[in-house]
């Protein structure tokens, strides 16, 4: 395996000048660069080569923290974020951590060797404190709403989106309303039941702990959900859901069981899938696709310091009314 | 910055014996080599560290060479690439080429110079012959079908799931067919379109050019291909479609068009997205995440050392009937 010593034998120069060569140093004669560079070329000396763009200090590689590739959240964020890595010539380095604390941190530890430009951090479980200690290797931009204050973010704020959903359904005379979630536990989760709860209390309604679903992802989810509405003496005239996948199983469901949408159940979805578009789903939609754009965007200006200071932007829910309410 | 020398005169040691350590060298006092390593930690040398696990030859991250993300077709390879990706505890470097020849050989350079530990290559605009030449560098695995006999793949014959979509709509008395496929000269378009050809030939049926729909994508694309079919004079009675999103904006948009499915268009899609199954759209499943977690595991083998041997796996594909047919 060709070394720095032997390159610098074959050139006839000292180490330090190749040393000095392969970290770009501009204390070098041009003709004697040339020599060196081709001797490392010819020797085929490619073990270094990342030293060499690690000096210059750019890879072209963002990486991306998230637990699983395999949901739709992920996947319309990392749709957004390759969007505009596309456009600014960036190759995507997909970090699945399964929500492993240590796992997240090795890929903190990439941006620390300067394997990365920057890092986009869709979910971790590792608290923030623990997370902002590597941003003085270089940029980290959350999708999540953080309290740290060196950290970028672009989010949006759950509870903003189950609040308006709920509205909606209080002013339509709902008052028997049920939810789904993901992960019981996640910060989104809880801020999305927080919600729930609130609105339901200002109209002074108890609120009937099986009308919550947890551990909704999937379209199959959605088709679980309906079952169990069946099992129920009193049901829910609506439900408010996390996801629009799930939403699709159960308005592709219900009307096989007899549940008649919106008649018997309105349904409101969140996020801007195209099946919501498809389905006709009244659905709140705060764009992933925009938070995984706007994380790029964010994090390539950091890069590039055409912005230094910490940024928090928050994307608004809308709601768009379909054929489910 | 410090650099090689430095650590050297603060171990005591020669530059030689730091690049021995740096290099994983086995002649090294092991009491030497843990100092050296402290000061090399304390130096924050980060600048070598990729050149280490370069060394060690194992960079737990595969290139995915694809012309974009954000499709369908890609976004299931991904899936199934993630999946198994999960499981062996690798990272998975997306590379969006926009089928740009030096943008492909970008990522094969990465190969080369041990930043990866192996490529899959979805889709290329290359020769075969070009990227071969990259197989000495680490293992390479192709999602399409390919001449070569030094690159593995895992792959769906075109032709044949075309040939299947045509036999079922002859033997179910249509005449009048048409297709829509994505890039109108690619490989598997072509592929496509020759089935077509043939089949049509088989029953003396001459083609009508118009039936064939090229540059289709996404639902978008669908309820344009609907809007052309109102302009014309004489209709097909079936559509074959390259893939289940064009299919679901046809039968999304058919109906309001006053053309019902599948009574005045009987219409197959193709793939198994999820989408086909919630709009019971009747298509050929082939897998296309299958392709990518059998592309990620023929890798995987290759990396491991577990198979040497150049593998191609055809992946077949088999007719699901639902509602439009």
């Amino acid at each position: 395996m060709p070394n720095i010593k032997k390159i610098a034998e074959m050139a006839g120069v000292s180490i330090s000048t190749v040393s000095r060569v392969l970290n770009n140093h501009p204390y070098v004669n041009e003709q004697k660069r040339k020599e060196i560079l081709s001797i490392i070329e010819k020797l085929n000396y490619s073990q270094n080569s990342n030293a060499v763009h690690l000096v210059r200090g750019k890879t072209n590689v963002i990486g991306v923290v998230l637990p699983f590739v395999n949901h739709q959240y992920y996947s319309a964020i990392i749709e957004g974020i390759s969007r505009m890595a596309a456009k600014h010539h960036y190759n995507i380095m997909l970090c699945q951590t399964g929500y492993s604390p240590e796992k997240e941190i090795e890929v903190l530890d990439m941006l620390k060797m300067k394997k990365l430009d920057g890092v986009i951090i869709c979910s971790t479980i590792n608290g923030w404190q623990e997370l902002e200690k590597y941003v003085k290797f270089g940029p980290i931009v959350t999708c999540e709403d953080t309290v740290s204050s060196y950290m970028s973010s672009v989010y949006i704020d759950h509870y903003k989106t189950f609040a308006l959903g709920m509205e909606y359904l209080i002013e339509h005379g709902h008052r028997r309303i049920g939810y789904c979630v993901g992960r019981k536990n996640s910060i989104n989760s809880l801020n999305r039941k927080q919600a729930y709860l609130d609105a339901l209390s200002s109209i002074q309604v108890m609120p009937k702990e099986e009308w919550g679903f947890v551990d909704c992802f999937t379209v199959e989810d959605g088709t679980r959900v309906v079952q169990s509405l069946l099992q129920m003496k009193e049901r829910p005239t609506a439900l408010l859901v996390s996801c629009n996948h799930i939403a699709a199983g159960i308005v592709k469901a219900a009307p096989k069981s007899g549940l008649s949408i919106p008649g018997d159940l309105t349904i409101i979805g969140c996020d801007d899938q195209q099946i919501a578009e498809i389905l006709e789903i009244t659905t709140i939609a705060h764009s992933s696709v925009d938070v995984g754009a706007g994380a790029f965007t964010l994090l390539h200006d950091h890069i590039t310091k055409k912005n230094k200071e910490t940024k928090k932007i928050e994307l608004f829910p809308k709601l768009t009314k379909r054929l489910t309410t």
